[in-house]
């Protein structure tokens, strides 16, 4: 009897619990991929998006998910080079499809293409906690944003672990960042991730603050998944020629474009996702500038909570609370 | 008892009707300005929106009105150089405001930073055609979306000076056109204006034209005043990483931000206006560019019909009606 393993699937979408833990025989990576023994799962809100049915990837069942794994290679299929085996990788985002390479299980099959060293002082946890959060920032604040010493960066929903990077690559870069978030509670946790400005919605005015923390003169980038509502806001704090990336799209209710706001101070509106980054030339510079400041300890990938591989449900749960600050990491 | 001249004036906001033609002492005038004795008045949407109080500058009351005027400069202020008496020229919206200095009537006051002369096989009326619809469409198209051979551009409104004006700026370029009207009347004069293809939104389905035309790559750039519910087809028909120029509002309802489309394609939504360009190192470029395909015949500044100074409030109102192919002119 051929080994097997466990693989996390769901066979319709919905909630957490439709997440299954399906043993399956041992997958053999094919031409071009490798197989990489998981220890740790990052887990990003994309999946609960894919889970649900809401994601841009539209889920074909039984599904896998998961875009981020940390761990040691096994197996290598042809014409990938045997070298590989033994080493410590993690998965990159937007090199393949979850519906293809999903990594929630014991084992995982992805692209060689798909898969990335990091500095070794990095625990698993943290390997499974770089390349979303860290060329997500990247793609939109240092590639097309061009963030620069001075610029004011605001950064809503500032606690995921997307938020948290663009904090620390905004005070690597030497602009301003002005973390928005939700409540008071989370507020010390930013400004120890870097962050210069916390904004907190529930207590503060965020177009006033923001007015007064740039003198009157507008953030130049803002850094938002969460669009609806906020956009007017964020059109209104935004300063002129000012650029609004949009990189997800996390309220519930539809997003009224502001037209005359945009006009009035020619703003240029950006949906952006770490897809454009992946397969384009800048994505080896953006690894190396990923791995030179891991390196240096100017990124320190925040881990908020750990849950066990047969906890994984309660982790997507945990994740759709909101309560973390930072990554949500499956360590098995 | 001194000599007296036509101003056309407004002392509240509303339709055509509230245009008055007061009778006032000849302005002289100020440092840095020159006097132009007004031989043709270009008429422009944003000053019907501005009549109404619906632009981005608010009318102060009795207020002046007008972007474009063609006429011969008959006296000149303090530090500015004599040479300019006697020389034909127009005025250039985006470097006045229209509360200080509106050029519709007799004369007009204007900075000579806001003047500029245009080839002379060119008549008054075409000289009062030129720089709001060529600049508008340079700063767009060859500025910031940097048009180049073989790209698909769409342009909505395509019959007003601005879309002739981007017709014709994306043929010089090789750009392949698709102008995008409502109705089939005003088709042979967009063909006839060098549009490569024209799509009548009253009889064909507007996204399914694009993508036949485009063979499925979508635009890369659309050119759009219109905003509201429009702006979704025109995300829908846009190539992946395109961009949206938005330069104007007429569209009465509000524009919904169509984000899972735009996350899907990478889109950037950029609202743009002419404000931009004029105090920009690029607006010398601009002008001599535009000045040349003038001169060369390139670019010929299409006149629907012209009214005499008595019939403006006619002529805005013939504006309003959307009857026009390219632009309304005013003769003096």
């Amino acid at each position: 009897m051929s080994k097997t393993v466990k693989i996390v699937r769901f066979h319709k979408t919905g909630p957490a619990e439709v997440l299954q833990f399906d043993e399956l025989p041992l997958p053999q990576p094919g031409p071009g991929e490798v197989r990489l023994q998981v220890k740790a799962l990052g887990l990003n809100r994309a999946e609960i998006m894919f889970r649900n049915g809401q994601y841009l990837e539209t889920p074909v069942t039984p599904a896998k998910n998961g875009y981020e794994a940390a761990g040691i290679i096994d197996s290598v299929g042809s014409s990938v080079d045997s070298s590989w085996i033994g080493k410590t990788v993690s998965t990159v985002p937007g090199t393949f499809k979850l519906n293809d390479h999903g990594v929630y299980g014991e084992v995982a099959i992805v692209p060689v293409q798909g898969i990335a060293e990091y500095p070794s002082a990095l625990s698993y946890e943290q390997g499974a906690s770089i390349w979303m959060q860290y060329l997500t920032a990247y793609g939109a604040l240092i590639w097309l944003g061009q963030i620069a010493k001075g610029d004011f960066v605001v950064i809503t929903a500032a606690s995921s672990s997307v938020g948290i990077a663009a904090i620390e690559m905004a005070k690597v870069e030497g602009a301003i960042s002005i973390a928005v978030t939700r409540t008071a509670s989370k507020k010390p946790a930013l400004l120890e991730a870097g962050a210069d400005h916390v904004i907190v919605t529930d207590d503060e005015d965020l177009i006033e603050r923001v007015h007064e923390i740039t003198s009157g003169k507008g953030a130049r980038i803002v850094f938002d998944p969460i669009g609806g509502k906020i956009l007017e806001s964020l059109a209104t704090l935004a300063a002129p020629k000012g650029i609004i990336f949009e990189y997800g799209a996390l309220a519930p209710e539809p997003t009224p474009y502001p037209l005359f706001t945009a006009l009035a101070k020619s703003l240029t509106i950006r949906a952006y996702t770490l897809f454009e980054v992946t397969p384009d030339p800048v994505f080896p510079k953006a690894k190396q500038y990923i791995f030179d400041h891991l390196a240096s300890g100017a990124f320190k990938p925040l881990i908020d909570r750990t849950f066990r591989f047969a906890e994984l449900i309660e982790a997507h749960r945990y994740m759709e609370s909101n309560a973390q600050i930072g990554k949500i990491v499956v360590i098995l």
